[in-house]
């Protein structure tokens, strides 16, 4: 795991004395001995504190949404309810007919079929969206079409298809209906003062179209959450650069800012920072100063993440929350509260880099975005089976790239193999799919959850 | 289900003869005939032509994707891709080591275990994103961090958990390792030539990420469809004003437009238009002058949609491609295809609206957005239990509102009964469960696949 200066240099000094330096030499149990005791002191040090990612979760219940606004119920789609939503009206406001037929009073059917047919007199028809001051009484019915308005006197609604035109005047009914039958009452679907949508709840298509229904044309939401984005690494150079050999395109800025504005934020880029304090103080500054969540990228290699440390060390209400995962991939993740401010520290890898953004970087963004704690983490899984045998490491959480596929019902999930660090087997995938901390990989057929990348 | 005129006035006419005015009074044999030679000309009369929805889905095929235009990659999340991204280089363009470790020749390792290492010389270390002339001789190992490049000579990467340091040249090494273990080959990722994505790709975070990888700034996405919503009727009033009783603001409006600015469409609302043909055809042809797709509401009354067949049947290259659906709810349905662009015609009440725009409007949606047809319809379902029995009639797809929760890794749907109109229990659900055509319910615990809204 670690290349670390500090540790080398300790047992550099140990192991001043012991000379054997050539190849295939045994060195027996000397070097046993001094193996166990620098595995205690790494131990002693703290060193990656690790976690499982239940306990790391936990520590982002913290994290506050950032402020509200007003905006139109247009402009609503996907941000989070910062108010209740209280009806001041009832819907419908009038009694309406939910099929087209006939009102008329429920009792005037009692005792119709299709041998025995009931005949009433038509009275007239209700135009839609015109109030009527017929009053029906019995033998009498009125024609009326879905969504309109029930006369006085009418306390039912008989469906067209059990009707027949005898003549002009004249119906005939064939099949008996109950009071209140095919008729929405006034306040049947929303009653006046009643919640019916709380606080912090995701704005879809459907709640829209209610508080259209109650004539609310605008809304107090919570602010979308600006998240500070910083690559780093020497060897990392902008895209747009033919990289010299040992140099790397900077892959991780363009996944990770597309996974914040695919999850109710805005991306603000803050550079490529070089494995340098000043470098990373600056950038790491702008962003608590500019954003509302700072995120990093490459502090995968321990120095960096020595640095980053060290720059963190420098804000006065820093708490390190989180360093070092029970995950694959993603181990070396960090998460730090900075004055109330989320900063993670994500692996350098691509394909790490995004597995823990999913499942770290997008909670905290819901949080900060309003959405209630307890559903933070909320997300549709898949049950799969798995269409060959998955092999896994138990003592961590692994998340095992799939293809996902339907075949008559079932959901098959394949893992796309590849070695770590590898964009290309990320493309192949659409899941995630999780082997549990006590497990240790899926037989063919057995089923998994798989999370939709 | 009909208020139809036409059909009346034929009924008007050959019951002339027949007198039969009161309540209450058997009419007998001479309506039961009546009724059947109704029946048998209304058939005759193709009122009506109700298709399942898989016939009338496959006439969404017909459809083409508008235009395309280059974006920043940036800007390509959640399009569809124009173009076939084919690699013009090799990724990586060197060997990385996949782990922090030291690179040597596998051979020398051959035969190291924890009671018997191997010890190698270190003969320096390679710096991230550095080239290193260094060549890795027999007995020799380098440092090198995960990505960063394998130097000549050295055909592996030991695990620095394998190793030990004996003094500060020499490395105890405890565990063979294979040729190119822990190393990505020149091209092992990505070879140059290879098809990356295919045209119609659908992009996420991941994609972008391997553009970026490859050095792709600009990618050719097509355009995204701009879709013409009308609302109708003569009750509709806009939300902004206190409706009069038998008046309904218009929620259609904007869940249609929501909706279509969620799967990836340019909204454009042409306003309320009254149930009169001059008003209807204004509105329908500005929205096949200045849209790619135009969608009605509130062409469930049958009025309604009499009238706009009328405005179809104006253009010359009018193709009626179903009117009625074997589906709950949403029959009245109405598609179109008007010189090569869609006409959806959908129920008025908000949740058939919302139901039918689910299954129809969005597949159309998709392919005009440049996804292939044959993943029109592709959408996750959740396979979850009957909470409870849901009763269904056959002969038609019923899709009833359901709340999913999940229970111990099962997902449970427990129906959201209310009477069909009111929208108020569609923001109560979050997923439509399908009971399909030829069933005749579900049992409690019974499973089927429900669809998230």
């Amino acid at each position: 795991m670690v290349g670390n200066d500090h540790t080398s240099r300790v047992w550099k000094g140990d192991s001043k004395n012991f000379k054997s330096r050539y190849p295939n030499t045994g060195a027996g149990f000397l070097i046993y001995c001094l193996r166990l005791m620098k595995r205690e002191k790494r131990e002693m040090k703290g060193f990656f504190q690790v976690q499982t990612p239940e306990q790391l979760l936990q520590k982002i219940e913290r994290f506050k949404p950032i402020s509200d606004e007003r905006v139109s119920i247009e402009d609503s789609l996907h941000r989070v309810l910062a108010e209740e939503i209280i009806s001041t009206i009832d819907l419908p406001e009038f009694p309406r007919s939910t099929v087209d037929g006939f009102a008329l009073k429920a009792k005037d059917t009692y005792g119709a079929s299709e041998k025995n047919p009931v005949l009433l007199k038509v009275i007239g028809e209700i135009p839609m969206g015109v109030v009527s001051d017929i009053v029906v009484k019995e033998g009498e019915a009125i024609k009326v079409a879905t969504g309109g308005m029930i006369p006085k006197g009418a306390d039912a609604v008989e469906m067209i298809e059990y009707t027949e035109w005898i003549d002009p005047q004249t119906l005939s009914v064939t099949k008996p209906i109950s009071p209140m039958e095919n008729v929405v009452q006034i306040g049947e679907d929303i009653r006046a003062g009643e919640v019916l949508l709380p606080k912090g709840h995701f704005i879809r298509p459907q709640d829209i179209g209610l508080m259209a229904g109650i004539g609310k044309k605008e809304v107090k939401v919570y602010l979308q959450p600006k998240v500070g984005v910083i690559s780093s690494g020497d060897e990392i150079v902008p895209i747009e650069k033919d990289p010299s050999p040992g140099e790397i395109r900077d892959i991780n800025r363009y996944t990770i800012t597309s996974m914040v504005k695919e999850n109710g934020g805005i991306p603000y880029f803050l550079g490529i920072a070089r494995d340098r304090l000043e470098d990373l103080q600056e950038k790491i500054e702008r962003g608590l100063r500019e954003t509302d969540f700072v995120v990093i990228t490459g502090g995968s290699s321990v120095g960096t993440m020595d640095l980053t440390m060290e720059v963190l060390r420098t804000f006065p209400k820093t708490e390190i929350l989180g360093h070092g995962l029970s995950i694959r991939p993603g181990k070396p993740t960090l998460l730090a509260d900075i004055g109330g401010k989320p900063f993670l520290g994500l692996p350098g890898h691509p394909v790490s880099a995004i597995v823990i953004f999913h499942f770290f970087g997008k909670p905290i963004l819901r949080v900060l975005s309003g959405i209630p704690k307890e559903h933070a983490c909320d997300e549709i899984k898949i049950r799969a089976k798995a269409s060959r045998p998955i092999p896994s490491i138990g003592g961590r959480v692994d998340y095992v790239r799939v293809k996902l596929e339907e075949k008559d019902g079932t959901y098959w999930a394949s893992p796309v193999f590849g070695k770590s660090g590898v964009i290309s087997h990320l493309v192949r995938a659409n899941g995630l799919l999780k082997i549990d901390i006590h497990e240790e990989g899926l037989e063919e057929g057995e089923e998994a959850d798989v999370f939709l990348i």
